[in-house]
């Protein structure tokens, strides 16, 4: 394993041991998202972390054409305001210098040929921005279709991805993949999409909310002046929003409204209590702050996805994007509020790489034959079942949940004519 | 017309000349909203009103046990922080007088036998409070039942009550009384009710959410330490919600993202700019930050609302609560974006009595019969239809649409042995 967090810093000491060959990238509103497979993992001091080949192999099912590269799936964020991090992240890279040094690579291609798979409104937005600094042109994938991508690829093939969070537990749901559509995919960014997934490609965005992470921190500054997500959600563990919010015993005089099934605890005015108190924002604690946002805004999802679930009889909802983070009480919020709203007969279910579904997605998108720069396709071990994209998992599941930084053990099938920079360092 | 306000801000002039009959109160987490029936209105300077008669007259149908009370229903409201005004008023009525002076009034039930209707939280939490200063019982009706009856009677029996709000254009809407049911309720409080109604007496909560108005204001005033919600409002009205919220156009640089209909303008993160920018709370102005949020919220409870609209094939969304205050712009959020996620199919309407709906449903619960203190039934010209409740209109309907203050002029049916403080006097 690499000493490399998942945001992006780098040690020095590893910039020169990483060989990636595939990179697809998910630029959101306010993060920007890679994924990219690399089959150098021995450079990391950790040996936690058994030897991958680096050897081509032969496929099993003697397609020739192609070759296996055993290596791993990594998982890296930056905030998009500080998208020169990110260029000087791939700038580091050896894909970067294939790229920029596109005369020494063993392919023909112009150097304005190189391409990556690049989804979100980013790659929209930072095409321009690419091509000059990097001479890579973003090879765009839809948004949304990247999204599901990703999420079919993840509950397929990786055991211990999805998980409910029930009364402080986190428990990990295993997959029957043949009764996985439909589901509703949450998927919580700066805003909010929800898309109703019917199978592989089959999927229709259904609704949205523009009340998400992007509002959780936005508003959380403002209110706290808290400077970062992480910083905001460890603040809110430490809340109490019964400070702020006006909650239905505070109406009611302490009892529940129970004909209509309200407890005395149920927040029945999100921030209500600031109203008639005569304090002013300094009055107020950071910490019950940040807890009532985390809670209005998490329940308003969780409501908003339950009432997009019974519309089409959707009895899971897995959320991703990277608001949850993995927080208990965001988890806690959501699954409460869906289990509240459906009574039980709904269930929301996280994702552990939840904030990668769209760059997943959008590394998917690499087809065999129809890429100038790269054509891999995940491999399994096992014999295909409904997807020709299966992670191949080398270690067991519990290794694969272990693994701090979410990255991915897998192999690549590999395009005979695709070049990437082991293969030139090799002529 | 009385000089009176609907905030319930007093002339000293007028204390002396006002007789109350019957009075109910809703008493919220925000706001108290008083409705009650006096048949003196000529103590107005304004001659902009007709007299109307005092004496009682026989009831058409002949029913000798019952009078005719021609007068007018009044509409106040006060903040639930300042009771004390609210009690102050009450205490400053004739109906209090006789209430106060229980020894002096012509019926012989003891001092803690009057009652007034009552609903809300509030008729819980202060129960005590009227008990001691006013030696007032509040008789507790439930809430969504009264504001389902409350609407039912607005909605039958007013016209020029329901309106749409279109592309700036208000447009009344005549409602078939044959075709009213079902519809949906949405009552923006300090939190917001939903309620499937389906005929007098039958409805169901189905819903609701707790970003409401106590949110718009509670937020509001820490956000930009503005003090009441229509200087909030007024704020808004001059701002510009594009500074705060990150558009699709932000993060797709400049495009729309036609594929799943989002506008370039379209809001993808309230409060999403937030974010990215060095700027603190102090750097924004406040008319854009009350711009974003009432814009937030809004959008959010159309959203909500439409979605149980569809969970149960309603086509009409009715919208009352404190909240929108015939405010253009919160009005067009709504509709807008109920009729976005219809796609056209439902549609929002808004009640001019918006925020009374609670108050005066507490009120048509006054009862022929079985209450100690009053019994009138409000009484219609015209045969009665499905109701029991319908308002006598004196005026043509575009008088009633255009009393300020919202007063509806009516008579009352009233039990005779039903004693107010106007007979007592009297005798």
């Amino acid at each position: 394993m690499e000493g490399k967090g998942i945001d992006g810093k780098l040690d020095k000491s590893e910039q020169s041991c990483e060989e990636i060959s595939h990179l697809s990238i998910d630029i959101g509103g306010t993060l920007i998202k890679i994924v990219y497979f690399s089959t150098n993992s021995k450079c990391s001091t950790s040996d936690e972390v058994p030897a991958l080949s680096k050897e081509r192999q032969e496929v099993p099912n003697g397609d020739l054409n192609h070759h296996i590269l055993s290596g791993r799936l990594y998982f890296v964020k930056f905030e998009t305001s500080k998208i020169e991090d990110c260029i000087k992240f791939l700038s580091s890279k050896k894909l970067q210098q294939c790229v920029i040094t596109g005369a020494q690579c063993h392919h023909s291609h112009a150097v304005d040929k190189i391409k990556i798979k690049a989804t979100g409104g980013g790659a929209f937005k930072f095409a321009n921005l690419f091509k000059e600094k990097l001479g890579i042109t973003l090879d765009k994938v839809e948004e949304m279709e990247s999204l599901v991508t990703g999420a079919n690829f993840l509950l397929k093939a990786v055991s211990h991805e999805a998980y409910t969070y029930i009364g402080g537990q986190k428990e990990y749901v295993q997959i029957d993949q043949k009764d996985l559509y439909p589901y509703l995919l949450v998927n919580i960014g700066s805003g909010v999409s929800m898309i109703k997934v019917d199978g592989d490609g089959k999927f229709q965005r259904v609704s949205g909310t523009s009340v998400g992470g992007g509002t959780f921190l936005g508003l959380g500054k403002l209110l706290t002046k808290c400077q970062s997500f992480d910083e905001l959600l460890e603040l809110s563990h430490q809340g109490n929003n019964r400070v702020i919010d006006m909650l239905v015993g505070d109406i009611y005089g302490g009892l529940d409204y129970s004909k209509i099934g309200l407890a005395s605890t149920a927040i029945a005015s999100s921030f209500g209590k600031a109203i008639s108190e005569n304090k002013e924002l300094e009055d107020y604690k950071p910490e019950d702050i940040a807890r009532s946002l985390l809670r209005m805004i998490s329940n308003n999802i969780g409501q908003i996805a339950y009432l997009n679930a019974l519309r089409f009889g959707l009895k899971r909802i897995f959320l991703g994007g990277f608001f949850i983070r993995d927080h208990a009480y965001t988890m806690d919020t959501i699954s409460v509020a869906v289990d509240f709203w459906s009574k039980g007969e709904a269930k929301a279910m996280f994702l552990r790489h939840e904030g990668f579904l769209g760059a997943l997605g959008a590394f998917m998108n690499y087809k065999d034959g129809n890429a100038d720069f790269m054509a891999p396709q995940l491999v399994e071990q096992q014999p295909p079942k409904s997807s020709s994209c299966i992670v191949d998992r080398i270690h067991n599941s519990t290794r694969v949940h272990e693994n701090e930084n979410g990255a991915i053990d897998c192999r690549l099938r590999v395009s005979s004519s695709f070049k990437i920079y082991d293969e030139v360092k090799r002529l």
